[in-house]
C-alpha cells in the first residue's frame, strides 16, 4: 500500500494511529488513570502491535521513532483529554463512532505487516499471522494492562478474522499474477467491509459446540 | 539434541508442539472462548516458549516461521475442537494423561533454549534461565491471557526446577569432557523424570518459611 | 553516567539490581509463592526493563547476560530470603525504607536507557520514552504478573514522571552545549530530587477532570 499511494496510506496512518490512541485514552479514563496512565495506555493501544510487528521481523527503526510525530502528537492528545473536560467529551463520542476509522486503522497496520513479513520472505501463514499480529496486538495488550479479558477473546464483532481474511487476499496477488498495487487495494476492502459487516449486520463465526454453557 | 537424532528430537517435537497447543485451546474452552481465542491461546502456549528465546538470542527465522507447518497443524486442531465435539473429547482425555507427553515437550524445549543461548556464548547461569524460559514462557502467558496466576506461580508440581536442573546436566558435558550426545540424553532424561517424580509421587521443593499462612 | 564515574556507577547499579530484587520477592511472598516464583519475580523486576530495552534497541549481550554475577546474587538473595525468616524480616524492612534507593535505581536505569537510545540516534522524544521504559518496566512486568493493577497506572507518588523529567534534563546537554557528564548528573539529581520530592512531600501531577468521581 505505501509505496503506491503515499500520501494517501500517511493519512489513513495518522487517522488510525489518533483512533487507536483515543481508545487507550477512553480505556484509562474509565479505570480512573492519571496523565501517565492515560499516556501509556495511548502509547500501547497505539504502538504495541507495530513495535512487536518491527521486533519479530527486526526491524528497525521502531515504528514509533521514524515516526517521532505520532508520539507527540499522542502526548499532546492526552494532555488536552485529561485535562480539558471538552476535549474529553469530544474524544469519548468520537471513539463511541469511530468503527469506520477504526477499521481503516485496522486494515492498514495489517497491511504494513503482511507487506513487512512477505517482504522478510516469510511463507503465507506466518505472513498472515504478523499481519494479524500488528493490526490487534495493540489492543490486547491495553486490555492485560488494565486486566481486562482482551476484547479478541470475547464473544462479539469480528476483529482478528477480517484482518486474516484480509492477509490471504494480499498474498494471493503474486499466486494469481494480479498487480499487488490491486491485490493491496482489494485486501484493504475486504477487510474493512468484513469489520463493518460484523460490527453493523451481526456477522459472526460459528459458535463452537461449547457456546452458551456456563463456564465449569 | 537435535543434530544428533533428528528425526527422533523432530517427532518429540511435533508431539510437544501438540501437547502445548491442546492445553492452550482446553484453556480457551473452559473460559468459553470462540474459535479466534482458542486458536491465540493454542499458539502462544505452543510457540510463546520458543518465541521469546528467539527474540533474545536474535535468531531469525523465527522457530514457528521455520515450522510453517506446525502453524497449520495448529489451526487444523482449532479448528476440530471448536466445531466438532467428539474432537474436543478426545483432546480434553489427551489433556487429562498427557504428563509425560508434556514432561517430554518441557525437556525438548528446555534442551533446545539451552543449546541455542550456550551456541550464542552465554555462560552457565544464563543459558540455564534461558532453556527454563524456553520450555516454561508458553504457560506463563497462556495464564496471564486468561486471568489467571500463572501456573508456575502456585504451589503443585515442579516444572521450573526440572527444567533448570536438566540445563546444568546439559551444560555440564564441556565442563566434564562428557560428549555431548550423552549430556543431552543424560539432561533430557533428569527433565522428564524429575518432572515425573513430581506429577505422581509428588516431589517438592522445601516450603518456604511463609508456607500455610494466610495472605494479607 | 557509566563511561564517567564507573566505580560509583556499578556501585549504584548494584544496589539498584538488589533493591529491584527485594521488591519482586516482597511481592512473592505476599502472594505466597515458593522459590520458583520468588525467583522469576525477582528477576523480572530486576532485569525486566533493561531487557526491554536491549530488545527494542537490538543490544547484545543482555544486561543480564554480560552481568551474570547479578543473576547469581538475586538467585542467592531468592534462596536466603524463601527459606530463612531472619533474612525475610531483614530483607522486608529494607523494602519498607527503601524508597531512596529505589529512586537511585530508578534515576541509574533510566540513564541507562537514554543513553543507549541517545546513542543509538534516537531522536528526542523516542529516547526519553526509552529511558522510562528502562526504569519503570521491570514494575509494570512484577505487577502484572501477580494480577495487581501496575503501580504506574494507580494514583500515588510519581515514578514515571521524575524519570521523564530527567530524560530531557540529561537531552538537553548536547543542545545547550552543557559538557555530557554535567548534564547526566543534573539529570540524575533531577529524577531522585523530584522522586523523593512526591514521597516524602506529596508532590504530584495536577489530577485529571474525572478525579473523584466512581468508576462506572
Amino acid at each position: 500500500m505505501k509505496p503506491h499511494l503515499p500520501e494517501l496510506a500517511t493519512a489513513v496512518e495518522a487517522a488510525a494511529v489518533v483512533v487507536s490512541a483515543i481508545s487507550g485514552m477512553v480505556s484509562a479514563a474509565r479505570a480512573r488513570m492519571d496523565l501517565v496512565g492515560t499516556f501509556t495506555l495511548a502509547l500501547v493501544t497505539a504502538f504495541g502491535g507495530g513495535t512487536l510487528r518491527d521486533v519479530l521481523l527486526q526491524r528497525r527503526p521502531l515504528f514509533w521513532v521514524s515516526n517521532e510525530g505520532y508520539v507527540f502528537l499522542t502526548l499532546l492528545l492526552c494532555l488536552a483529554f485529561v485535562y480539558s473536560r471538552r476535549a474529553f467529551e469530544f474524544a469519548d463520542a468520537l471513539d463511541r463512532h469511530a468503527s469506520f476509522v477504526d477499521a481503516l486503522g485496522l486494515a492498514l497496520f495489517t497491511l504494513t505487516g503482511v507487506h513487512y513479513a512477505h517482504e522478510a520472505g516469510l511463507p503465507g501463514l506466518p505472513a498472515a499471522l504478523l499481519g494479524v499480529i500488528t493490526g490487534t496486538f495493540g489492543g490486547v495488550l491495553r486490555d492485560v494492562l488494565i486486566r481486562e479479558i482482551p476484547a479478541i477473546f470475547r464473544p462479539g464483532a469480528l476483529y482478528a478474522v477480517p484482518s486474516f481474511v484480509g492477509c490471504w487476499v494480499v498474498l494471493s496477488g503474486p499466486w494469481l499474477e494480479i498487480p499487488q498495487p490491486i491485490a493491496d487495494a482489494a485486501g484493504f476492502t475486504t477487510i474493512v467491509l468484513l469489520r463493518m459487516a460484523s460490527v453493523r449486520l451481526g456477522l459472526r463465526l460459528p459458535a463452537p459446540h461449547w457456546a452458551g454453557k456456563p463456564e465449569p
